[in-house]
């Protein structure tokens, strides 16, 4: 618990570090410690009445829609990204955005959220103060509450620094009938905007590339979006974020859900030259890198120009393009038109081309 | 990758592992592995409709009770035991009750979990298996069904073992007003059985106490006992599950939240000769010591012996007590009048006494 700071002299003599200002095994007890820090860094931060009654449970009442239709969409996703801050975003803007994407990908309004936090013994408070805040202004961004939460704290070595987990719950309007099972062959697939930059983005910021770039992470919440999307194309089939294993597996996993091929239009699909350029070099694919901020959208034909304009209307998909269409055969696939003409299987992400994205 | 193993002839050459043995990396990776893994592990010890369909969120219909009040109660905890397995319970048993009794405490009946796993490369599958099958027996035990999920690995070093958050999800019948800001002068407190069990179990499971003990964890899901207590007792003011911090934290809690004394009788509080013997040879205070599966209930005097007798009724409960009473003075405080006369302030947990219990 103690930090070496040269003194006047040049020597290097051991100054105690206060728990104010690191994480200290005690944060995590339960005790006065806890309550301190959750005072201090969540409550001024991410506050709300439920979160502020200090139960272990919020008591939330449901908006009057919600109660009439008694459809609830429930998600949860651990982020285990490194480095911490990455440009674009931090763990933080995507512990909130990665939540609301998997709850409103269902075609439900996100409400609440849950955080639990395990931090590691060390870590700057400081650090989980910015956390803190970009974790409040995204939930902001997204018009959702935080309203419970959770800390715990390992020994150093026992964790990289901090990982956050969110899980929430969102309502599904009357009539919103959204899922990987609900693609039909004729269906067109549009995406919001160019895949990898998360991916590349949190990779450059590891400083292994040898290279500098100035790709930005996508990490956004897509309700907004979602939003404008379906007040044009109410009769959405399917909404799908491709994050982990990129649009390439996303397709793959609708295939198998709907039973029914997945065409990809490889030239259609919009990825950033600095994008690329990092892909060739590296030997990476695009279509499997992570997104954070992404849409694929499957709509019937008929809805399909009005998706596209109010996707492009929106600041998160002025970028969206059809990549594709949906069609019977091969049955379970996702094939790719490559822009020289070919056709090949486009499969699953098998392994891992790069860890702790998100 | 590798694991040594002695061949016939006594010498010792690595045989790799499979992806198959232990967590890669790539189980993680969002992928075809990461589906594998799901499929292998979670899918036919958890299953159920919502987490079956395979879609960023699970899509839930609410009761027709949940509907008309409209009330949810939702909570989150991360679990970081060590030992994984320990006398009594594991990370799993933990996992859902942990939640499911944050979730219950605020007079709601649970409905959903989900869990969030982050595994630690090399974490053998089988221990994973073990794990989720402890869940699924919990969940079932609980009358819960854990409806999403989901896996993120981190490298080699980087984790310890296996975390596990889960969220819940419950539903507050009408009339239910219980909270930690209700209790009021006059009150009985009433506690379900002996303290301290779960942080002693797993503290000698650590087998750096030097001594042999008999203590099982109390790990268990508490929505039981507190449905057979409320019907008997319908204005019960607060129900708390003395966790972090033990049972003197969760006084203290009550008592800033109602602005009033919990008043403690010492000589009540029921602790096992085991687990007194352990404290009092390590100097620990049993009234600090975390319990996973025992209930603080504050009722108004008039359904006190109702719900004493409720408790007691229910397996979870056979030996509680009536441990102390709240007073109007001095506010703010927990109090204890010991065993031998005298009268203490009770605080609350300062910094923590044993690291990693829950």
């Amino acid at each position: 618990m103690t930090d070496t700071r040269a003194d006047f002299e040049g020597a290097v003599c051991p100054v105690p570090l206060s728990h104010k200002d690191q994480i200290v095994i005690g944060h995590g007890s339960g005790g006065k410690m806890t309550h301190d820090l959750i005072k201090g860094v969540f409550h001024s931060r991410l506050s709300n009445p439920a979160l502020l009654a200090g139960n272990d449970a919020a008591t939330l009442t449901l908006p009057p829609g919600a109660r009439l239709e008694g459809r609830l969409a429930i998600s949860t996703d651990s982020h285990i990204v490194s480095p911490l801050f990455f440009p674009g975003g931090d763990i933080g803007r995507l512990a909130v955005s990665g939540t609301v994407n998997d709850v409103c990908t269902s075609g439900a309004i996100p409400l609440f959220l849950t955080a639990g936090f395990i931090l590691e013994e060390g870590l700057p408070v400081e650090t989980l103060e910015r956390v803190a805040q970009s974790m409040a202004d995204t939930a902001a961004e997204a018009g959702v509450e935080v309203v419970a939460g959770d800390t715990k704290v390992v020994e150093k070595g026992k964790a990289d620094g901090l990982f956050i987990n969110t899980a929430g719950v969102g309502w599904i309007p009357a009539g919103r009938e959204i899922g990987g099972e609900l693609a039909r062959p004729g269906d067109v697939i549009l995406l919001s905007g160019p895949i990898g930059d998360h991916g590349i983005a949190v990779l450059a910021a590891r400083g292994q590339l040898g290279l500098e770039t100035n790709i930005q992470s996508d990490v956004a919440p897509l309700n907004g979006l979602i939003h404008s999307l379906l007040a044009a194309a109410p009769h959405t089939h399917v909404l799908r974020d491709p994050t982990r294993g990129g649009l390439a597996t996303t397709l793959n996993e609708i295939a198998v859900q709907s039973n029914v091929c997945l065409w990809l239009e490889e030239a259609a699909v919009p990825v950033r030259p600095e994008v690329r350029a990092v892909c060739e070099l590296l030997g990476f694919d695009p279509l499997y890198i992570a997104n954070e901020g992404k849409l694929v959208a499957v709509v019937p034909p008929e809805e399909a120009d009005a998706a596209l304009a109010a996707m492009r209307s929106h600041p998160l998909g002025n970028q969206a393009v059809q990549v594709g269409e949906v069609r019977a055969d091969p049955q379970r696939r996702a094939l790719l038109h490559t822009s020289i003409g070919g056709t090949r299987v486009l499969d699953m992400l098998a392994g891992e081309m790069l860890p702790r994205i998100c």
